[in-house]
């Protein structure tokens, strides 16, 4: 008889709210052998993992380190080959910034089935729920995804900052994933390559999360206005014209967070009372 | 006694495979009152919209005509107005070129609580069920995603291919959305602004669903493949060195659709086998 191999799946968990899992993310989940989770995965996702499951939490071991790289890919490929299915669950989408991609890499070099199953990015999701669409017909027709945890400055940053500034300034839409440390090298980089600081700049803190918060400005305000705010990872940032349908929209955004209000008499009039019922106040 | 007013959702159904909504969109989609969907909307998504649901389909009117965005603005804000909870259900992400942004500024103009709900884009996802990454830690540091349907030579086109290209030159995946039409414009676009014409391409047709096929080749060939292959829209262009990746992981993608294969004694060894398998066949 032959030995029977385990499949790995490389899992989008969704920016956090557990309703944004997909319907397959969620059957694999509840089907799972193994689960190796990252930190960015919502804990309200977590907690939802099934009782049979063995758990692996790559983002912290009982020693308080983290788990090597080499740790995770090896965990993938010994469960896999003792027959056991295997959810490799990330946040937001695996392969956007998820080194999703690496690990089909390693999979396949060690002969392990294995599929990638999409999910819904942070990168998107964190303007959507706070009345910021990703693209829009009259002011951005690009949308471009970076991660601003980079020095700008170095001479091995692999982005191209002119380019980057250029697409804004060509009416597009920016979003940099974590770059909350690096905000105020982000921001410069793009002002030194010509975007206009009057350029909209929101920042969204744990999107999707019940405790989600909105921090919007320019690029010659946002430093300013997420150090009052005392903005912290994990948040996304978004920079283009698209920030401005926020205003226009807000009063009446019916839900900026993962938990649907239900239908009601009539929209309040005053944003603040909106922004209180949109926290569950 | 007021009037209680219903929510409209504008609701991602992801990029086809009913298993890529979310658990949110299912949920929304089994208790709404009235859905408006575009025709993105994959069939089986369709066929599992619930009895008691009014659906209007606005890609295709009895009479034949697509029905016009005032219409569908009009029904949106009408059935919300009688306490009908609306699904504006859309292919893909609702914001990522799909207008979400625009119908969101139309109902809270008319005073109607509406909320955004992710999907998974077809940007991303279409990629990922092939065996290329987003992004990767090699060889792409950028995600920029665009559609294909402009005409580049026109002066108003609101795209600046320069940028474009420029940012795949520097490691960039470039995502180009509706592009089967202009393929060959968008091809030329990017070489004269000196992208390297050996740079890989990818075209996803019917991304996620039974009948996806996968298109390589690079920038010289592409055009030449894809008439070949005679692809039809919708189909995802993928621009940059992560298309590589495919080659060294697809003898062990378990499923390039949304059906999952189950567990296997050993993976096929020949790269035609496996195509076959991923097909069902």
């Amino acid at each position: 008889m032959s030995t029977t191999t385990g499949t790995v799946h490389l899992v989008g968990a969704g920016p956090g709210d557990p309703e944004l899992l997909t319907v397959k993310a969620r059957r694999l989940l509840d089907e799972a052998d193994v689960i190796l989770h990252d930190s960015l995965v919502g804990d309200e996702v977590v907690e939802s993992f099934p009782d049979h499951a063995t758990v692996v939490h790559t983002g912290k071991r009982a020693d308080g380190e983290r788990t090597s790289q080499a740790e995770i890919n090896d965990t993938m490929v010994r469960e896999s080959r003792t027959g056991n299915d295997v959810v490799r669950l990330k946040g937001g989408d695996p392969t956007v910034f998820g080194r999703g991609g690496e690990e089909a890499e390693y999979l396949a070099r060690h002969g392990i089935w294995f599929e990638i199953v999409p999910g819904v990015t942070s990168a998107i999701a964190a303007g959507e729920v706070a009345g910021i669409p990703a693209t829009h017909r009259n002011c951005s027709s690009t949308l471009t995804v970076v991660t601003g945890h980079e020095d700008p400055t170095k001479d091995d940053t692999s982005l191209d900052w002119e380019a980057l500034a250029a697409n804004v300034e060509a009416g597009g839409t920016l979003v940099i994933l974590m770059g909350v440390g690096r905000l105020s090298d982000n921001v410069a980089a793009l002002s030194s390559h010509g975007l206009d600081t009057g350029t909209p700049v929101a920042m969204v803190e744990r999107a999707t999360l019940p405790d989600e918060r909105v921090v919007t400005g320019t690029l010659d305000t946002v430093i300013e206005r997420a150090r009052t705010a005392d903005v912290r990872p994990p948040a996304v940032t978004i920079v283009g014209d698209v920030v401005r349908v926020r205003e226009t929209v807000e009063h009446c955004l019916a839900s900026a967070t993962g938990s649907f209000l239900a239908s009601w008499t009539s929209p309040p009039s005053a944003v603040d009372e909106i922004e209180s019922a949109n926290r569950g106040e």
